[in-house]
């Protein structure tokens, strides 16, 4: 398939918003291949994703320039551009927990997601040895107290030199500082595990089984200031009952982690989601 | 709210199409509320679901029979058009199950769905009273092999002189003949109850019990000339085990039944879905 | 079938228990027909769940009493009784939504449960006229702040007088008050909307639409003092879309509490959940 | 945790067989950690699983075998024994598909599952370095017509050799021989992808995407010689819409074929599952 281009974007309605982008697009020769909106009645903000082929005399990268500018300029809209045949670099952290990890690795081996790995960054040495297995970069930081701010110093400063694009918290046991996120440059992606009804605090898989829940949820969401109540991506649950333990609740609690997380960074990858007002839209 | 318009198009797919149908809404002083397109690139087939506002100088009527001309004759398309305020006439088929029955009118008596209840017909006097009791009109007919024929005249003509603009099989026991499926004139919805593997014949929750199945599934389709092999429009599934007999089957199967049919209704009744080629592109 | 005997036990976990219980049946000539046991390691309680056919000698209702004694003066057990052929009176407390009221309703009525209706009690008049079309006494009081003790005093004399063995509460949006809770003698169960993360106060479902959650949820659980801390029964979700409104939460929240609730119901009907320590063992 | 005995037990009902297995464990001073009953009433067949510590001064391995003796002679029941801590040896069978391998082995080594693994069999070479990487030992064979038979000789002889327990066709393209089924003496688990309306034949993916399925579906099985055909050990589904294409669907798929077959045989291992008419009775 020939190179198509993407563009997110989101601004206050206005008549012929729909008409001015597909206009624009097709007086160049291009050809729409998907489209989708949505409007925020009760915000009155405009939604879109489209994709097209430009024409066959267009470079698709000139294309996304002049779009991105007409939009901005003359539509008023908040915009983000992709390619098609875009390979953005993702970087993860994790601490020592594995499985988010593996999960992660292996679709990108598989080829589901045109996605490169540049690298993991950890606060612990525990899974060096794995990821020189898959050949991955690794690179562990001294997190203590003091060390945290040299600490996310070194690691802002990997991630800019990596050109990273998409920064993966794959069960990353720290806290990332508000200058860390101010200047990270790239979304942040988390997964949390999140209960009916939910558990802050510590050991949450046993705070769930001492309240005795029949359902136990991950939510996958973007990194804000505020812990864990940064856009939701998407979310999910597990049945479970009074015949399982802290320790079921805990493995159950990692496949639903896995799988909420890695649908979650698929959709992104496929420059499927817009954020708007510490909400998400998802175009499936 | 004010009403506005609603096309369901599809044919195929050529440049501009969605800057045409986006700049005749436009020109004309019309506001896409909402806009959602398909490309099917297998069959090279485009789709579109887009409401809009009219302007405030155009009754919604005129927009609509204007925009069902210039779709058909200059983008030749397959074109269906609604009025946001439309209150189709639905009629429902049932024998003696009342689950669906129940479940269907209850909900047009809550308000969820803009649509209005032209009565309902049967193979059975069973539900006469709660016909009744509901103030629904109620018909019943003989369908002996040799009074079928007769049985589906007089359907057909009390259908018609009901301006009936959908008919919902509500668990009916009965095979609607190739020539009632040919002069019914409107979609006709069905539930069906269908399983991990599939059991056709009769009894099929004792077949499923017999399986040793872990889910039972339910399908809406609509009702074509191959039974039970029309466009599915939803389906959904629940969990079963070893301890469930046949009558927890049948419990369950019920629940599922109602929430799968009403689920398809709904969106069929919110003009959210399009037929090709035997499938369906359900616009959510 | 004839009528069998249901023990629902726990209590401290000794050697031999489940050979003394098994024991004792087989000896007076008993078959059990069902047994379910489980251990709660952590705190070494034992519960089980018994159901078997009395010799054809006894009757069901003195092997049940005679059960109940040992159970409790011998293995030093909290027992519950039921026998196969109940038929517990249930009451529903409702306000003025009646969607769960409906459900509940018309599963009775088709013989999903082994139960009979008391009536049906409101601090609103709305659903009187359903009720009398459904044939079910029912009865409305004030609840002013000032008339509030005096309208619970009444209540839970007409549960008393109509020997009511099961409270359940179909969307009464009034918060029973710890005396009542103490007086009431029999479970009281409540459908509350939960969410992921959950949202206390008022308009639960615009908060979620506020939020961008992805999942809404609902938890059937019995009433204690602690509002909405009670033991859970059941729990259940529904996917939701940056497309549904807080109408369309509102929607498919009515439908995920009908359906948890009356889940909820039938497992307490078919004498399946035990409580312990603010938690239930369910025995599907 | 001490050393348990469990037992898995089915056979024709007869009055106080809870009692008898019961009592033989207490009077030999055992303690009952966990009993599950069930009872086909159609079939009158009894089913058991029940977990118990022995006395301290009775070797666990001694206390199975009198159980298995006295449970066979004098119960007249079928009869599988495994002691908490056994470690059965497992192989699996690949092709070229990675995903179900990746995930059973991440599983073993993660410490999930009580278990080790003797190796990985293939038609194929694709998987041997993959294999190597997580220093499994693997066996390729060719299986070509003329060669199959002479193929499963050589697997066969390696399977007893390596004392295998279990054997998991973890996407394994290729159709084990009547003969190969009856030598190979220990079960023998496969996934399936199955759908609603289930599609047999090559491609079923591109055959679910051209029917319109709304969902598609995995079934974990015991394998008999009737391909597909086996005891159901779980199943589950994942949701389609008409925007995926036949790669979403293999992509999706392949999710569901890792979750769906990873909690077979956690479920297998566990000795939770008794086989019985071509169905299984799954004590969870």
């Amino acid at each position: 398939m020939n190179r198509s281009v993407i563009a997110l974007l989101y601004g206050p309605d206005q008549p012929g918003l729909v008409a001015k982008v597909a206009g624009w697009i097709h007086e160049r020769g291009g050809n729409v291949l998907h489209a989708d909106q949505h409007l925020d009645r009760q915000e009155n903000v405009f939604f879109q994703r489209v994709e097209w082929a430009p024409a066959s005399n267009q470079t698709p990268q000139t294309e996304s320039d002049l779009f991105q500018a007409m939009a901005s300029d003359e539509l008023g809209m908040s915009v983000r551009m992709a390619l098609s045949d875009d390979r953005p670099k993702v970087a993860i952290m994790v601490s020592t927990a594995d499985h988010c990890f593996h999960d992660l690795v292996l679709r990108v081996r598989a080829g589901e997601w045109d996605a490169e790995f540049a690298g993991v960054l950890s606060n612990h040495d525990s899974l060096r040895d794995l990821s020189d297995s898959y050949g991955l970069p690794f690179r562990s930081y001294c997190v203590t107290k003091e060390a945290k701010t040299e600490a996310e110093v070194a690691q802002l400063e990997w991630l800019r030199e990596e050109k990273v694009e998409l920064l993966i918290l794959a069960r990353y046991m720290q806290v990332l500082s508000k200058e860390f996120l101010e200047q990270v440059g790239c979304p942040v992606i988390n997964i949390h595990h999140s209960f009916l009804p939910s558990f802050a605090g510590a050991k949450p898989y046993h705070q769930a089984y001492t309240r005795g829940v029949k359902l136990i949820g991950a939510t996958a969401h973007y990194v804000t200031e505020d812990l864990d109540e940064g856009p939701i991506i998407g979310q999910d649950v597990a049945r479970v009952s009074h015949r399982n333990g802290p320790k079921d609740l805990i493995e159950k609690g990692r496949d639903l982690e896995k799988m909420v997380l890695s649908a979650a960074v698929r959709r992104h990858l496929q420059n499927r989601v817009l954020v708007y007002q510490n909400k998400t839209v998802v175009f499936d």
